[in-house]
C-alpha cells in the first residue's frame, strides 16, 4: 500500500464524461487503497485548502458518478502564470499539499492545467518535496496537444452531429409553407471541431448540414449568401452550422457584428447565429431559425459517445497508474492504431510537450470550398461519437445524476492571504 | 376487408413522435388490408393533388419510421378559412378525395387540423360523399382541448427537463470562477407548458430552474432581476427558464425588446433569452450564458418519452379503428384516469369540441410568485415524461433514421389552379 495521499482537481469548462474521469480515479487509488482527496473547484481549492474527502463516497454513488456531468467538485477557471510571476501561488500550493501529504496531483483539464502541473512539479523538485504531477485530459474543444483526441469532446461531437440531423428532418419537412433555412452555432472560438463534427451527419451535399462555417477559413458573407441560395433553389432548404469563433477576412469575429446597445441603452449581447440568420433572412427574404445550444452541447451526459466514456474512464485509471509508479510529469494520452476498425491504446507523454499548446484542425479536414469536411475528417471523427453510453433513469423521467457531498477535510494552515475570491 | 382508401397527412409544426403516429396509422391499415395515401406537405398535398402510395414502403421501414423525428412526408402551414370564404378550396379537396376513393381521411395536427378536418367532414355530407373524417393529436405545445395531454408534448417536455438539469450541473461547478446566471429560452408563444416541463428538474428552491417566466403572468422586470439577485446569493448561481412568449403588463413581447436594425442596418433578430442575459448582465454585473435550442426541443427523438412515444402510436392505431368504424368528426383523445399510478386510456371526442381551442395551462400550475411550477403541475407532468424509448443507432455513431420515399400515385385531375406556391 502506498504511502500518502492522492489529490485529483478539475479545471476549464466541464464535460459530459470529465466525472467518468474522476470516478475512474477514486475506483482506481482505493483498489490499490491509496486515499484521493478532491480539490473543491480546481486548483483554487487547493490553494485555499478546500479538500473534499472522496472517502465518505459509497461506491455506488462514485459508480453513478461516472454517468453524471458537469465538474463533481467544482471547476475553476484560473491560469497560474510563470513560476516568476506566480511563485507565492506555486509555493502556497506546495505547502496545502505538503501538509495534507499529498505525493500524487492528477489534474483534470486542458493546456493550461497541463502547464500548471508541469509547474508544480517542477517547484516541488526545487523544494526536495517527493511529489508526482500528472494531467488528465479533459476538453470539448479537443484542442490539446499529442493526443489523438480529448475525452469531451466526442460526446459534445454527438450531441451535435445527432441534433443536426433531428433539426434537419424538422426543417425538411416544414420548408414547403415555413422555415427554409436553420442556422446552428457550434462552441469553438480558435478551432472547429465542433462544427466539423456536425457535418458528420451529412453524407451527401444535399444532406444537412449542407454548409458548416469555421473559423480556421475567413468568412465570406456574400460567397456564403450565394452558397445559401444554390442549396435552397436545390434541395428546398438549408442548414448551417456555425463555429461560434468565425472571422471576417480582417479578423473581426462575426458574433460581434450585432452585440453593443439596443435603443434603450441595454446591452445586446452578440451570437453568430442571430447574425446569419438575420443577414439570410434580409439577403434571401426566407423563413430562417436558429438554434443556440451553449452549455447543452457540452453537458448532454443523455447522448453521451461510448468511445468517449469509455476513453474518459481509462484516462483515469492510467493517471493513477502512472502517479503511483512515479511517471511524474506526464499525461496519459491517446494514441489511434487503426481507423477501422477503430483502434486505440494509452501511452504516457510528457507534459512539457502538452503544456500551453494548441492543436489546430489539419487543413486536410476542410472541403476545399472551405465549407465542408473531408473523408479524411470523417475517417477520424466518426469512431469518437460511436456507441451510446445511457445513464439510467429515474421514476420521475429523469437521469439518477448524483451530487457528492463536500465535506472538506480539517484545515491545517492558516487561510490562503492572497484570495481573489469570486471574479 | 373495407372498400376505398385512407388518405393520412401531417399539419403544422412537427414533433419528435408525429411519425409514431404515422408509422401506427399505416400498420393498423394494412392490417385490415386498407390501402393508405399520405398528403405530400400536409393539407397542401391534398390539394395539389400530390399523395404518396405508402404500400411501396416495406414493413421494417414502417417500422424504422416510428423512430425517427420530423414528418415523413411532410407538414405544412396552412390554415383553411371558413366554408363559405375557402370553399373552393374545400370542395377541391372533395374532388381530389373522390378522385382517389378516398372515404377516410386522417389529420394529424393541431386545433387549425382539426377545424379543416371537422369542415371537410360538413362539406362531404353536403355533397353526399361518403367520407370519414378522424383528428389525430399531435402538437409540442400541449394546447389541444378536451385530451389530457398531446402526443409530441411529453417528448419536448423530457427535452427540456433533461437538457436544464444537465445545463445546471454544469454551471454549478464553473460558477465560482465563471457563468453565475444561465438563461434557458423554451418554446411557447402562447403558453408555458414547456416552460413548466424544466421545472421538474427542481425538486427544492435550490435547484435549477430557481426560476421560470411564463406567458401567463406579466414579465416584471424589477421583480425578475431582484428574484435572479436573490438565488445568485443563496446558491451562488442560478438558472432560468423564459417562455419566449413572455410579455411585460402592457401586452409588448419581451422577445421584440432586442428586434429591429443593428447600427449597418441589418435584421437583428430578437429573443427572450439573450435579452434576459442581456439585462442580468447589466444589472448583476456578473457573467452570464444563454442557450436558444429551437427546432432541437421539438425533433430530439433521441430522448424521447416512452409515454409519449406510447401515446403517439396508440392514437393512430384509434384513429384508423375509428375511420374504419364511420366515427366521423372525431378524435381519439387521451383520457387521464389516474395520475399514481399513471393510467390514460382514448376515448372518441367530437371535433367540434377541439377545433380552433386552445387548452391553457391551469392557473394552479403555477406557484403563487407566478415563477416556478406547483405540486399539482408536477403530479400532471411528471407521467409525461416517463421512460425512455431509445432509436436504435448505426456504426456511424448516429440513430438509425429513416426516410421514404415519396413516390406519387398517377394523377387524375388538372392541376390545382389556386396553388399558392411557396409562401
Amino acid at each position: 500500500m502506498p504511502q500518502g495521499t492522492l489529490l485529483y482537481a478539475q479545471s476549464g469548462g466541464v464535460t459530459a464524461v470529465i466525472n467518468a474521469t474522476a470516478a475512474a480515479v477514486i475506483e482506481a487509488a482505493r483498489a490499490r487503497r491509496v486515499k484521493v482527496l478532491a480539490a473543491r473547484n480546481g486548483i483554487l481549492g487547493a490553494l485555499r485548502e478546500e479538500l473534499i474527502d472522496t472517502s465518505k463516497a459509497p461506491a455506488a454513488a462514485v459508480r453513478a458518478l461516472a454517468l453524471t456531468p458537469g465538474g463533481a467538485f467544482g471547476s475553476c477557471r484560473v491560469k497560474l502564470k510563470s513560476l516568476d510571476v506566480d511563485r507565492a501561488r506555486y509555493e502556497r500550493l506546495i505547502a496545502v499539499l505538503r501538509a495534507h501529504d499529498v505525493r500524487w496531483f492528477l489534474y483534470n483539464g486542458g493546456n493550461d492545467s497541463a502547464d500548471t502541473a508541469l509547474k508544480l512539479s517542477q517547484l516541488a523538485a526545487e523544494f526536495d518535496y517527493p511529489l508526482t504531477c500528472i494531467g488528465v485530459p479533459k476538453t470539448v474543444d479537443n484542442d490539446l496537444a499529442v493526443t489523438d483526441c480529448c475525452p469531451g469532446f466526442g460526446s459534445a461531437a454527438k450531441y451535435t452531429a445527432v441534433s443536426v440531423r433531428e433539426a434537419a428532418l424538422d426543417v425538411a419537412a416544414m420548408a414547403d409553407t415555413s422555415t427554409r433555412v436553420f442556422v446552428y452555432e457550434a462552441m469553438g472560438r480558435h478551432a472547429g471541431w465542433l462544427a466539423a463534427a456536425a457535418g458528420l451527419a451529412a453524407k451527401t451535399p444535399d444532406e444537412a448540414p449542407q454548409i458548416i462555417l469555421f473559423p480556421e477559413r475567413a468568412y465570406d458573407e456574400t460567397a456564403f449568401l450565394a452558397h445559401v441560395e444554390r442549396v435552397v433553389a436545390r434541395v428546398g432548404w438549408c442548414v448551417v452550422v456555425a463555429s461560434e469563433g468565425i472571422r471576417t477576412a480582417d479578423g473581426r469575429f462575426v458574433a460581434d457584428a450585432g452585440a453593443g446597445k439596443d435603443a434603450f441603452g441595454h446591452t445586446q449581447l452578440g451570437g453568430v447565429a442571430a447574425h446569419l440568420a438575420g443577414r439570410v433572412h434580409d439577403a434571401l427574404g426566407v423563413k430562417v431559425h436558429w438554434a443556440l445550444p451553449d452549455y447543452l452541447q457540452r453537458s448532454a451526459r443523455h447522448i453521451a459517445s461510448r468511445t468517449d466514456f469509455e476513453q474518459a474512464q481509462a484516462v483515469g485509471r492510467k493517471a493513477v497508474a502512472y502517479a503511483l509508479d512515479g511517471r511524474n510529469a506526464t499525461m496519459p494520452v491517446i494514441v489511434r492504431t487503426s481507423d477501422s476498425p477503430y483502434r486505440w491504446k494509452l501511452e504516457a507523454a510528457p507534459l512539457q510537450r502538452i503544456a500551453n499548446r494548441e492543436k489546430k484542425m489539419p487543413a486536410g479536414f476542410i472541403r476545399s470550398d472551405g465549407r465542408g469536411i473531408t473523408a479524411a475528417a470523417r475517417r477520424y471523427l466518426e469512431p469518437l461519437i460511436r456507441g451510446e453510453a445511457y445513464p439510467p433513469y429515474r421514476r420521475d423521467g429523469l437521469p439518477a445524476y448524483v451530487a457528492l457531498g463536500h465535506a472538506l477535510v480539517p484545515r491545517k494552515l492558516a487561510p490562503w492571504a492572497e484570495d481573489p475570491g469570486r471574479d
